[in-house]
């Protein structure tokens, strides 16, 4: 937990923001896996951590704007939670911990929400992630499950904050990020062949565990890279193969990393393995130059895929200009993903208040195949915390769907691509924060190159 | 997945065991963690695997058993699912890999109920869980969340199916308990004094990922034993110490293993451990020693419980005759957990389906501390599975509570507990089968003794 005025700070300067109202926080709640005891590691909600700081289920917050008045709703311990779960501060020690005085037992929400509502006050929530909301939000305040109304209000005053990192978050990041190099560090010195994807995933994510982190987001290991986001790991590795690794840690307080890389499984790349990663890495660096403020992100993603695309123009995979493929959305063959997106406190950074306010400032987003993947586009601010991570992928089906639709005869060479099919996918990832005249990587450096992968296999 | 026609005959008991009308079965969603796609490792509902054997996110299925008619209820992959979460068999394949013929889409599920409610049929279903069954039941049967009234029929016939593990689930548990097990040993090797508690779990948690196997549930790795399901692990282990571990490996196909031990941090019990230590063995080996068909469960527990408390009784700490002590519930000061549970797709097998028809055949559980922990109580029978742990634990809260209400102070000397007040807690923990004539351990023996400890530190 920050310490006490960094929350009061924020939970000022979202009043101030949002003018009027109420501002309902809903905390998460625990999650069972097969029966309602057993649950997942608890995940709190990343708002309601950001300005409430409490990493406890079965938390509610409300902020009375007009008032000045924050209360924090849950339940004291039983003598049974104590001899089951442990002993632990009373509510109003942990609310004062953050810096409120006043706490009040679950119960007694409902009653503040209709005073607020019979007075005609507005009552601003954020969007649903969980059914878990849903549910609450048809108690609390009568709202029948698929017709809630988040308040625009408030996810813009949240996502303005959040968005733009403070000195104390960024410090977190980079521990996470530390954490995060690690593991795939490891990795690279520990894969062989004859292991089970299963088995180099325990390896990278007792990296993690060694360091007290949970994972930021499910481990993809794959010798199938080119599935975007695989997360079967019943493989044997083979000779002659590589593995996409995207894996990150989160630290105690919740803050992400994020990264990833494509490891050879022999001590060298292939020269044709190589052709492909050359690329990447020139996409990815071409977009790393770019980082600063003012520069749109779409006009980084646009850079890096042309980069792409001129690479499978010199293989003669595509045809034509390289940059009005892209346009074109051609390059969507190859690099179906996005550049990269916000980080912080989830690894897509408030993905639940959604891409367009988060990425987009708003702006409606494309709805092109490809270009509709990428979270964010938005000219750079200082303190954005974002991953680059650009790839190439050759997926069969894809491949056959637009050769079969006749797609982008005038770019793709079908003949020379279907050469590549069973190629697989590269992705390396890294993770930015923007400065105030550029970037700088979070976190320590992870080999990106070929010949900095092979120095550690 | 098991072969085909283990669930046809699954199913076709089931059928004539519920006797007529639709059974609906709710398959699990997948849970976002701090947002919707950033998911936990997806769990699907037991009965369901049981039935079904299908380990995918968005399934329903209904048994029409008055016309002998299957249904698997999802929906086919798109392009973009393809490429993102890559191939996988059709619908159509997967229900057949498990002996169903008839498919629909997600969306024809409403309308397959409506024409069975029309007609004034019984849908059965069973008690829910997550918020998601909550919604679902709200959607598909417009049952009004809260309102819920889950099939007693159809309880009972899937609780006394599941109560008989069958030669294919014990070898499935068997390999579980085994994972478990190697978790167990390689935590007693590999435990040192400086290491943090989150450390030790790292470790023992590898060895299930290595194994390709989930948790179980969420690993407790404390030096304070006397919390039963502590779940914080970010104390420094230092000399003199007891760690208590309790965890467990799940296998792929979700049969689980659950073992307990208790592990000094020197290379030896202090004499004083080793006495608490030596009474919950006996209080085990008491208990194991009457696993056999016909015996109430319940007897057991209160022989595990009259041997902890006749230790008490030797150290000075209870008085008077142990098994009243165990009748007024005076060995609830020491040991408030049950005896153990049933396990097998749920390490609390059926929880979820209520404990009452789980563990007491129907009949009503105690309401008295302690004994209210006691998930099984029944005359056990062939082909149970089930843990035996009975522990003991000096809680400080529960000491001051009993204390300043004067409970049990005919049994009770309350001067000399608190002499025992900040020992901490034991608990040790074996999975066994009961046979036609007796029991047997599932899995791998680990350490039970303080002897079989200290050999492996």
């Amino acid at each position: 937990m920050f310490e006490r005025k960094i929350y009061e700070e924020r939970r000022s300067e979202l009043k101030k923001s949002v003018g009027s109202g109420l501002i309902l926080l809903l905390g998460n709640e625990e999650c069972g896996m097969n029966y309602a005891d057993n649950t997942y590691n608890f995940r709190q909600d990343s708002s309601f951590l950001y300005y409430f700081g409490l990493p406890f289920a079965g938390l509610a917050a409300l902020i009375d704007v007009d008032n000045d008045r924050e209360i924090i709703f849950g339940d004291e311990l039983t003598i049974d939670d104590i001899v089951w779960m442990g002993t632990q501060p009373t509510l109003h020690e942990k609310a004062q911990r953050v810096g409120v005085q006043t706490t009040m037992p679950s119960s007694a929400l409902r009653g503040e929400l209709d005073k607020a509502v019979a007075a005609g006050r507005k009552v601003h929530y954020l969007p649903v992630y969980r059914p878990e909301h849903v549910l609450k939000l048809w108690k609390l305040l009568d709202i029948k499950p698929g017709t809630e109304t988040p308040s625009v209000d408030l996810i813009k005053a949240v996502v303005d904050m959040r968005n733009h990192k403070r000195p104390e978050e960024i410090e977190e990041i980079e521990r996470a990020c530390n954490v995060t190099a690690d593991m795939h560090i490891e990795a690279m010195k520990q894969l062989r062949a004859g292991m089970h994807e299963y088995e180099l995933a325990a390896i990278l994510e007792s990296v993690a565990a060694y360091n007290n982190c949970p994972l930021s987001f499910p481990t993809i290991c794959t010798v199938h890279g080119e599935t975007l986001h695989n997360h079967y790991h019943g493989n044997l590795i083979e000779p002659g193969q590589m593995v996409l690794v995207d894996a990150g840690a989160e630290t105690q307080m919740g803050y992400a990393g994020d990264m990833s890389s494509t490891i050879c499984v022999d001590k060298t790349f292939t020269p044709r393995q190589k052709t492909i990663y050359d690329i990447q890495v020139a996409s990815h660096l071409a977009a790393v130059e770019m980082l600063r403020p003012g520069v749109p992100f779409l006009d980084v993603y646009e850079r890096a895929a042309e980069v792409i695309c001129a690479g499978m123009k010199d293989l003669g995979i595509l045809k034509g200009d390289p940059m009005e493929a892209v346009k074109a959305g051609a390059h969507a063959m190859f690099f179906q993903c996005g550049l990269g997106h916000m980080m912080g406190l989830d690894v897509h950074d408030m993905e639940n208040l959604g891409e367009v306010w988060v990425g987009y400032g708003g702006k409606p987003k494309s709805t092109q195949f490809g270009r509709k993947s990428l979270r964010l586009a938005r000219p750079l601010e200082e303190g954005f915390a974002l991953t680059i991570e650009p790839g190439v992928y050759f997926i069969p089906e894809l491949i056959d769907l637009w050769e079969g639709e006749g797609k982008f005869t005038d770019f793709i060479n079908y003949k020379e691509l279907n050469k590549w099919r069973d190629f697989g996918g590269i992705r390396n990832e890294e993770d930015y924060l923007i400065t105030a005249d550029g970037a700088r990587r979070l976190g320590k450096k992870i080999p990106l190159t070929t010949e900095e992968v092979e120095a550690l296999r």
